[in-house]
């Protein structure tokens, strides 16, 4: 998507055709200045120290760090893949992007891997674009059907599932590009997110930045302007979407979601297939919730009207405080689910009608 | 209640018989040093730039400054009355302790009138007080209840309804005071309450400085710890409550209401007789909510690891934001009401059964 006019993917192949540019996700919003990647210890660091974020995004610059460690010694695959698989452990879309690596250059003479690397990564990162794009396109006509009726669309989200926490169009927020470009007037309420503040740091930017009208609200706010006829559609993003179709994500979805329902208000969550865990049936009961440091509920950070970034606590001293950091949205919930192969209800028939081979 | 071991309220006559201490709340909970009032100019002051707030607490601080002036001059009545209703013009209870003074000082002689001010301000502040103490008496069964259940009570609490907020005791955290000082076992809950941090900063203070154990979480929380059995009891304050039970109160309560429907989990808000509005029938369609200034949300202030006080912006720049201050809770969502004469259910019928003079 757009930063001022010029389109931005979250990682892309330097214009020197070999080093690596992504954007560091911990400086922004406050400042947007594309890192060089040259070293595959430069993208492990990317990685663990949450430069870059969100699963789809992790897998491709893991899968570039592959290529830079082949440019410097082909003979040091299987190293180069442990080490970086070992730098975010759980996240899955980085074991499956090493995967893909792998199978391609095992069988290749070192001599090969190199360009192979590249080709791979540069495959795994247009892979993961098209899928959100599909997104978008088949979140599309949800908003389009609302300004088709109203004149305007006004959409509630949270957190970030946009182009920075994949590697362009993001998910929740592909629907929403899509429909800015092609001239809807799409208007977002962004949720702040707290306590990491990825609605109020990466939402707002990301869509500032495209140039989308947005207004940012406390996480308190949604169920206010939904009573009010404010919102018109939610769309979020997802970690992990059951069986049944059962929704986790970031910590507050489900308040959103009981708003929605008490007022009337269509709930979607988009994803692509790799979120869907058809091992998990009852998301409440089965998905263990990662319980965060303290200090992301007792701090935060910003900058100073003269330009610092400063981290101040705003907890009273020596109260404790806890973090969990994904809640799960009940099937009940939720009105349906807008994938890459289509939209579908939120229900175990509907998902293997649309991906059988998950059966 | 206590600040560490010593008992306060929020307002008190100083040793020396007439000045006049408060804490100042914009500086809390980083600097719990009592501000001394030695004039009705001052008190005025404290009132506008919110060193002190709350209905309660801010007409009896109101009514201290009466005094004050009596002090400096007696004859000054009228313009005094004045200067301070303007203070925050829209605070029912500032209007009627003022009212409460003028009755009494204007049938006395000038020279009579300081003393009985300075009566007049002891017996509002002692109102108040004693109207919270009996909410705090009349909620305690519901603790008790539940820790004769379950040996523990885990309540949740939105915003800050505690005796910072009133003269002591407060309305919200006054059954949770009582609870806690005769033994029981209680947890709280704070949602921070964004965007102005109210839980975060006053009623984690409150609770951690008078012994209570308590545990900040991120507006987003309350949901998750709900569905997983981790909260008893919601108790909340409001700001209005409507003829037929419904509840303003800070942006967020709703939500909350809802998961405790969603959960089972009984949802009560406490108000002394005062925050009773009977002209209003249907909150959400005829409570204004106030529009606050969206630096609430765009900016937060705390302290710096090294001990400033630091204003950071916490949105991408560029980024509006919105603030609505108050939501509406539907009577439909309120399990019942604590009020100093006695609990009832959030209905026209129980609320006039409790309050006959009101119909």
């Amino acid at each position: 998507m757009k930063i001022n006019g010029i389109a931005y993917r979250s990682v892309w192949l330097d214009a020197d055709g070999w080093s690596v540019r992504i954007f560091d996700q911990t400086r922004l919003p406050w400042e947007v200045i594309p890192l060089r990647l040259t070293t595959w210890r430069e993208a492990a660091h990317a990685i663990r120290s949450m430069q870059v974020r969100g699963a789809p995004l992790i897998g491709a610059v893991a899968a570039y760090g592959v290529a830079l460690a082949m440019r410097e010694d082909p003979a040091a695959l299987d190293p180069v893949l442990e080490a970086l698989a070992a730098t975010r452990p759980t996240a899955i879309n980085l074991r499956w992007a090493l995967d893909r690596q792998r199978a391609v250059l095992h069988k290749l003479p070192p001599a090969a891997r190199a360009a192979a690397a590249y080709a791979e990564a540069q495959a795994i990162a247009d892979d993961d674009a098209e899928t959100c794009r599909r997104i978008g396109e088949n979140g599309l006509p949800l908003l389009e059907e609302i300004a088709a009726r109203k004149g305007r669309v006004q959409v509630l989200t949270h957190c970030n599932a946009g182009w920075l926490a994949t590697v362009d169009w993001g998910t929740a927020l592909a629907p929403i590009y899509m429909a800015h470009d092609k001239g809807l007037a799409v208007h977002v309420w962004v949720d702040e997110t707290r306590p990491r503040n990825q609605g109020a740091a990466l939402t707002a930017f990301e869509l500032g930045a495209h140039g989308v009208p947005h207004t940012v609200i406390a996480d308190n706010a949604g169920g206010h302007l939904m009573q009010h006829g404010e919102v018109d559609i939610v769309i979020v993003g997802t970690d992990r979407v059951t069986r049944r179709g059962d929704v986790a994500n970031k910590i507050g979805t489900y308040l959103k979601a009981l708003a929605a329902r008490d007022n009337g208000v269509p709930f979607w969550v988009a994803l692509p297939h790799s979120t869907l865990d058809m091992r998990v049936r009852d998301g409440v009961a089965e998905i263990p919730i990662e319980e965060r440091s303290a200090a992301e509920v007792t701090e935060m950070t910003g900058r100073t009207a003269d330009g610092r970034i400063e981290t101040v606590r705003v907890v009273a001293e020596g109260s404790p405080a806890a973090n969990p950091a994904f809640d799960v949205t009940p099937a009940r919930l939720v009105t349906g689910l807008i994938t890459e192969r289509g939209r579908c209800a939120a229900s175990e028939a509907a998902l293997l009608a649309l991906y059988p081979e998950k059966a």
